[in-house]
Parts: structure tokens; sequence; C-alpha cells
């Protein structure tokens, strides 16, 4: 069970940390760039290749001291095939250190077109007798709002392929209210979503009673965190929101359970971006900056620690 | 204003049908196959070649006769790189021969996450001083579970590059009521959704006094579409759902106006896999598949123009 691996990395690491390799050409150290536009002109794909060396050099400075790597896959699509080729090389080498990828990829379809998203992020494509893993994901992340038909194909390769997912029940963004907070028969619209989070999980759980069907809950709002994690005792979160967009960890204390367990929380920018801050930037030039990612694993490790 | 450009198509060919370009390898027929898998190997590279061709083949024996093609991007994503690739050729080539592209990614994320996706899908991506165009879609579908957060970053790039977005309201699939029926406050979430986005198109409305900000709103549930059309004067339909899903011509004739304009309809496997109906089969071999695609575009253009 794929909830159990990534609760035994926490435990292992001592650190409920996901760093989000969420690459923007102005995180790149101009050293990379400059070397990458010699070879490859100013092109997609030599913003691809410096990319893909900005994520090796942050996988190789942190992946003893995280669990896990959260890419988000828009910030590669974007580029077209040289991108998607980048985010599948960038799985592939994080997997290779052995660390669990969750991929932010929040896609939401149907019938066979889920099953297409299913069999290419977390199952196996066919080519007549020949079978391919394409994405090569642990985890992907899925929105709800087309109801259970847009869950229900992905299940089963959870299950044949020990994979997971990370439903959106209460998403990081001001905004996110808009419809999540809405009054349907009593409760909002995302306690009704993480109601059916909780059951659509039910034969995914684990040895930790936490199943392999999670949720999205943002940091940004934790008395609402809170609530959900009373109200959905098998449902691991995954916590965008610390750091960069204002959440901290005595906010998202509530997403732990009693055992200090239940609850990855991602950091991006702060991390993967941690030179740029004058905080590491005193100690840390731009030729180290994976080193400065790696102090702010550290810290942001250190700081959770000190809540859960 | 490009929901002016697609009216303008509707009524130039007489047609408010969309083609889904969803291509799956059991829909290519075997000529086209052997030939890839003699060439390149029953390989990812292979079966985007053969989607290609099959994509090109459909799309000149049917431009003539259509406004728009839908391509689904999972279809595609699933092979990976070569298949973002066919995906951007398709759409490259549908825009070549004159048609509108309605690019279905169903994609959800905020913030610079969303910027991405709407500078690679509809805007426009720099590195450096350079910048280039990558999906080149003139509309993409978007899920707002995530709120106005998740639909702004979308509407600038509509503004300077005259492209659109299509908001999903009312999905097609059997279980869509289990989140978009719940009531709130008197009304459904789908009816919420659904003023949200006549209001978030207010400032993209064209001659015709639609706007580019449409709504995905399914044929198979009829009553809710009637009651939608007279809700949001302003809001164009995309309507999945007709054919091979079970809506008929009488169940989405409520999404056309008094004008018989409003909507255009998706049809995919009904369409590119026509040849393989027996309704075609008779009269067209497998060889000419594309011709019994130009056959059931004109049967279903007479069928849908029967009740608009």
């Amino acid at each position: 069970m794929i909830i159990d691996t990534l609760i035994d990395k926490i435990k292992q690491t001592e650190n409920p940390t996901v760093v989000g390799l969420d690459p923007r050409l102005d995180y790149i150290p101009d050293f990379i760039k400059q070397k990458v536009y010699e070879k490859f002109g100013k092109t997609l794909s030599g913003v691809m290749e410096a990319f893909w060396q900005f994520n090796k050099a942050i996988i190789d400075a942190t992946y003893d001291l995280i669990p896990a790597v959260k890419p988000q896959i828009a910030m590669y699509e974007q580029y077209g095939a040289d991108g998607i080729a980048c985010y599948i090389k960038t799985i592939a080498y994080a997997k290779e250190m052995g660390l669990i990828v969750i991929g932010d990829v929040k896609r939401s379809d149907i019938a066979s077109t889920a099953e297409a998203y299913s069999n290419g992020h977390i199952g196996k494509v066919d080519v007549e007798e020949n079978s391919f893993e394409i994405y090569r994901e642990d985890f992907i992340t899925l929105n709800p709002y087309l109801g259970w038909d847009s869950i229900e194909p992905y299940i089963e390769n959870c299950k044949s392929y020990e994979k997971g997912i990370f439903v959106l029940v209460k998403t990081s963004n001001p905004n996110s209210g808009q419809l999540q907070d809405l009054n349907i028969d009593g409760i909002k619209l995302y306690e009704r979503v993480g109601q059916l989070t909780e059951e659509w999980g039910t034969t995914l759980r684990g040895k930790y009673n936490y199943s392999s069907v999670g949720a999205v809950v943002g940091a940004t709002h934790s008395k609402q965190a809170q609530d959900l994690r009373k109200k959905l005792p098998h449902t691991f979160f995954l916590v965008p929101g610390y750091g960069a967009q204002g959440g901290t960890a005595e906010d998202l204390a509530v997403c732990f359970d009693k055992n200090g367990i239940g609850a990855i929380v991602n950091s991006s920018r702060g991390i993967i971006a941690a030179y740029k801050n004058k905080k590491y930037a005193k100690d840390f030039s731009e030729q180290n900056f994976a080193q400065a990612s790696r102090q702010a694993v550290i810290d942001m490790r250190d700081d959770l620690n000190r809540v859960r």
C-alpha cells in the first residue's frame, strides 16, 4: 500500500515535507541558463535542459532528508512535448533516488478519458502486446467536480499497481471558498467532498489506518483543516500553502493526528528558490543554490517537527 | 472575439457540430496500424504516427462541413511526450485547414500554475527575449472547483490573443449530480457555477451577445440544460453527450436559443469511428473510414438542424 510506504518514509526521515519541484525560468541560476543557452539556444529544449539540471541538483542535495517530491505538471506542460519529457525524466530520477513522487496534475475527466489519464499516469499503456509505464508517479492529485465517475477509473490502478490519489477537498487559494465553502444542507461543499473522499478510500486503507485515497487540504485554512482532521480519520492530507502562500507551522499543526502523522506538507518556492531568499543568500552563493535548498529543507523539517 | 468567429463558422457551415478528435488504438483501421508498426514497431511513437494519420484523414474528409474540432488531450497525454507532440501537430493541422480548435483539457489550478497552463495553451511562453506559441487551441475547457482564482489567469490571455474558455457547469456523465446537483441556498451547485460563468464572461461578449467564456452543459441532462439556457443568455454552450453517451437531438434542442444559435454539440466516437458502426459499415470499407466519418457528420448536421 503506497500510503504505508509514504508514512514509513516520513517516519524514517522524521520529516513530513514534500518538496514541490515547480521550476520557473526566473528560479534557475544564471550559470545554468548561460551554459544551456550556449548549447541549445534560447529554445524550449534549452529551458527544459535547464529545468532538468536544476531539478537534479535539488534532488541530489535533499533526497536523504525528505520522503517525497511533488512536481507540478503545469510548469512543464506549458513548454509542450519537451516539457513533458522533462517532467517524466524528473520523476524517473526522483524514484531512482528512492523518493515517493506525487504528480500534481489535478486532472478531472470521466469514463474512457479518465482511464486514459489513469493508465498514463499511474498504470500501464498498451500498444498491442507491448505494455509501457509512462509517467510513473506514485500519487496524483484529482479534482472531484465530476463526481465518482471521475475518481473510479483511478481506484483500480491504485489497487493493481500500489498507487494513490489525493482529491482536492479544500484548496489553499484565497478564493477557494467561492464554491468550496457554499452551504449544502447544513454543511459546506468541501466537507461533503471530504466525506466522499473518506468513503472512496475505504478499500485502500493500510497498516496505519490511512487510505491511499488522500485529500488536498490547504494550510491557509486552519479552522477548516482542524475540523476535517477530526471528521476524516482515515484520510491522509497533502497540505499546500506553507511558506510563500502564508501558511505557518502553527496554522497547519491541526493537520497532524495525535501520533504526529496524517499529513505531508508541501513547499515549492521556499525550498527550490531558497538561494534567492535573503535568509539564505548570505550563506549560499548562486553556485550553491542546491545547498541553500538543503538548508531550507532542514529548517522546514525542524519547524514542522516543533508543532506535530 | 473568438466566440464571434465560432458562431460565424457555424452559420457558414450551417452545422453546430464539433468533431471530437479522441482517437483510441481500437478505432484506428488495421491498414494504418500495420503500416506504422512496420516502420516504428509497436511503440509509443508508432501509435502516435497512427493517431496522426487517422486525425489528418478525418480532418481532410470533414473540414469543409464543420466549424470546429475538439481534441481530448488525455487520449494523447497518456502516451507521454510523443502524445503531446501529436496533440500539438493535430491542432496545427486543424487550424491550417481553417477549423476552430477546442482543447478539451479540463485543467484546474491557481496562481502561477494556472498562468503556466494559460500561457502554454492559449497564450505565449517566453524564453528570455524569444516568445513561443505552444498548443495554440482557440478555446480550452476548465474546471471551476477552485473558484475565480482558477479562471482569472485565462481571462487576460483571452483578451490579448482572441481566445476563449468553456467552464464545466453541468457535465454529461451519469453521476455528475453527485456534487453538481447539491442544493445550495435554494439552487443547485451547477446553477451557481452557471451564474458565475455568466459573470466571468461579462467583459468578453461579442457581436452576437455571447461571451468567449462559455459553459460545458451535457446533452444527457435536458431539463437542466433548458433551465440554464434561459438563465444564462450570454453563455454559449459546448454540449457533450450526443450519440454514444445517449443524448438525442431532441434532448439537446433546448441548448439553442430562439435564433438557433447558442450551442455547439460534440460527437467523438460516433463520427471518428463511424466505419465501425453497422449503419455505415455496409457502405464504407475500412479503407474508406474517413468517408464514413464524412457521412456521419452530414447525418449529425441534418439531425441537429431538424431541432434548432
